[in-house]
């Protein structure tokens, strides 16, 4: 029997890590060349092989694939293609193990957010009833770090450290000014359903009463009144008040505050509204000055600040899906788990994707105080062994070096092709 | 004759290293103890010597002035207090002045940009007339790198490395998601008057071509036309475009794009507003998906990732100034001069502070290319030897560690008070 092929992709949004799992993956891959043939990358995720566009990761010399653990983005091109449901579109399942098939690749490991989990389990399934079985496994990455079983997702640490640290930053600079001048600060972050990532904003404080003062989660109906009587209070009793805004802050009606004011001149919704949204309710009922930032894709990005501990955890997540795929499983996301006593520790372990498919994992009210507005010791304890170690890329002349890659695409073998859109 | 005390005071908005010139000036003066007594710091700027709340340094030891070194923001406060003119408002120089007279202080160190030059300069020439001369010497420290006659300001390195580094980063997330999703990003930066921030974002391209593709400058007239043809022109060629804008970027008529469109629900004019309104231009012409990010206080805060070159001349000038004036000056600025060789090397400098006041330093129009959204080769090699180095800062659970002052303020002498507003 020849040696089977594999292919891996990059699914959703990317992370300051993602590459590190890829880096996981290809290096594994290389190490059990005599079980697994070539290694593919899917141009563009998933796209990439539905249009079988696919990247021969073994023209990459074992320096750029080593860089790939200190480079952001997606080396190998992302997309936000959901596959669609299966009754829907079967065929486009089947194109998928077409592809799969013309080029004997027997192992399929995808690197994505539920979507992809969901996508993995289903290619694994239809690969086995159209006779060509598939081992797909699922690499987990998410900055929105609400994948289920897994203790947290590559991805998420990193953020988190990002936020952590601008946030305890950016609180000494207003801390500095607030006398004279601007007294508000405002971070928006990311995270539309869950609140991990403003949460690890509340990182940057050290003692009780330490900035941020306050912290607005989606899981929290928000309340204007209760808002704004903080806001006084904290000016009142420290001078200034850094908030740390989810972007997906929300009423009790479920409508979103950023939503909920803000259009542009030209009436589209404006995305990330909540920072400029709470800075004028401080406006107008306080009067106070406020300066807001917006951290977008830079959060993500932000390999410069990437915890040591989630690269370590990406690389390793990517290399475990290799291992386990030859140990002969199928249809499982590998996850990190916690090791019990006091002192962090983690290892690898695994779950079946049927179990994983719609479940989100929120934060749990007991890592949010009373009041609705900071994080708890549980959440702390939690958190912190994530954003833990510094792990800086090479720089030269004065900015990282980042990967990279050829990216040379194998010749086609199917004569029909496939347009997703 | 009795030593002299030595006052220094932080003005303006901080930076990620104005600590690093406070740093110099004190462990300047502890080397000197045997010319000069005590220093005081002004609590919140100018307005602390005003209002005569001076924080003892001596007070603190040696280890936590050494960690100002690696400290964003303003250990001792600063302040937006801009002194009046002095045909206005001579009582105020005359306040200062006695305040000094008071705790026998010889020599004011002012760290700020432009206003606190002037500032300096009049106090020199008051106390003069007052028959108690104070040896002033002004300590450069401005983001904008507006100074004239220093080839940089410390501060502005720093904020250098940031917006490339960041624009690096972050057009590597958008390149990998741009097949099927986001094609534009936006990054909005600091500015008001002068587009050295935003050429900076420059610096993230290593060849022709790479990103950012287009930098928008406040010193080149916005043409709405042109800037949504070179967006589309370069989502043709690249598939995506990243933009760096100057939050004071304006039309030709002088107005702020960001006050032109926006303001925010309650019909107040929104600050920072730039970014959001270039996304709305290229939705609104060309349809394209974006995303904005708007740095405004992390990127000046953002000692995590300040430039060396940037850390090592704030600290230069610090000593410098209180050399300076052991030297018997008074009434200069320190300035950082460039070598002339090929290689880049800086040495410190001086200039009268009646020659600084009111002179603006903006981009060379040769810095930037002909058509007005790039920087040229010249911008170039003036910028990158500003952002060369990192200087980490000590970590403990994946946040740095950032100084503790006591900032103990003195007992008072004089029993009027003083009201600045």
């Amino acid at each position: 029997m020849s040696k089977k092929n594999a292919f891996y992709a990059q699914s959703g949004g990317v992370t300051s890590v993602i590459n590190a799992s890829a880096c996981g993956v290809i290096e594994a891959c290389r190490a059990n060349s005599d079980k697994i043939g070539k290694l593919y990358a899917g141009q563009n995720g998933i796209i990439g092989a539905l249009q079988e566009n696919l990247i021969d990761t073994g023209k990459e010399s074992a320096a750029a694939i080593a860089s790939l653990l200190h480079t952001p983005g997606g080396a190998f091109g992302s997309c936000r293609y959901k596959m669609k449901d299966i009754k829907d579109s079967r065929a486009e399942y089947e194109r998928l193990v077409e592809v799969f098939k013309a080029h004997n690749i027997g192992y399929f490991f995808y690197n994505g957010g539920g979507d992809s989990a969901d996508t993995c389990l289903k290619v694994s399934q239809i690969s086995e009833q159209m006779g060509y079985p598939i081992q797909a496994i699922h690499i987990p990455k998410t900055i929105d770090n609400d994948l289920p079983f897994t203790d947290c997702c590559p991805g998420f640490g990193s953020v988190a450290k990002y936020v952590a640290v601008s946030t305890k930053e950016a609180s000494l600079d207003i801390a500095s000014m607030c006398a004279s001048s601007t007294k508000i600060f405002i971070l928006e972050v990311m995270g539309r359903h869950a609140g991990w990532i403003a949460a690890s904003g509340g990182l940057a404080a050290e003692n009780a009463g330490d900035p941020p003062h306050i912290i607005i989660f989606p899981e929290i109906p928000f309340v204007r009144e209760e808002f704004v009587a903080k806001v006084a209070a904290t000016v009142k009793e420290k001078g200034y008040c850094v908030v740390v805004a989810s972007e997906g802050a929300k009423y009790a009606d479920g409508a979103l505050i950023s939503g909920s004011l803000h259009k542009d001149a030209f009436g589209h919704q404006q995305l990330g509204g909540v920072a400029p949204t709470l800075a004028s309710m401080i406006k107008h009922s306080l009067g106070y000055k406020y300066h807001y930032a917006l951290a977008d894709y830079l959060q993500r990005a932000a390999r410069h600040i990437s915890s040591k501990t989630d690269v370590e955890q990406a690389y390793a997540v990517g290399r475990a899906a290799v291992e386990k795929a030859l140990e002969g499983k199928s249809a499982i996301m590998v996850t990190i788990e916690r090791g019990s006593a006091k002192k962090y520790s983690w290892s690898l372990g695994e779950v079946c994707l049927s179990n994983v498919a719609n479940v989100e994992k929120k934060m749990p009210r007991s890592f949010i105080t009373k009041d609705g507005f900071g994080i708890t010791q549980e959440a702390r304890d939690y958190l912190q062994p994530l954003i833990v170690g510094e792990d800086y890329p090479p720089y030269k002349n004065g900015v990282p070096q980042y990967a990279k890659l050829k990216n040379n695409l194998i010749e086609k073998k199917l004569s029909s092709s496939f347009s997703g859109d």
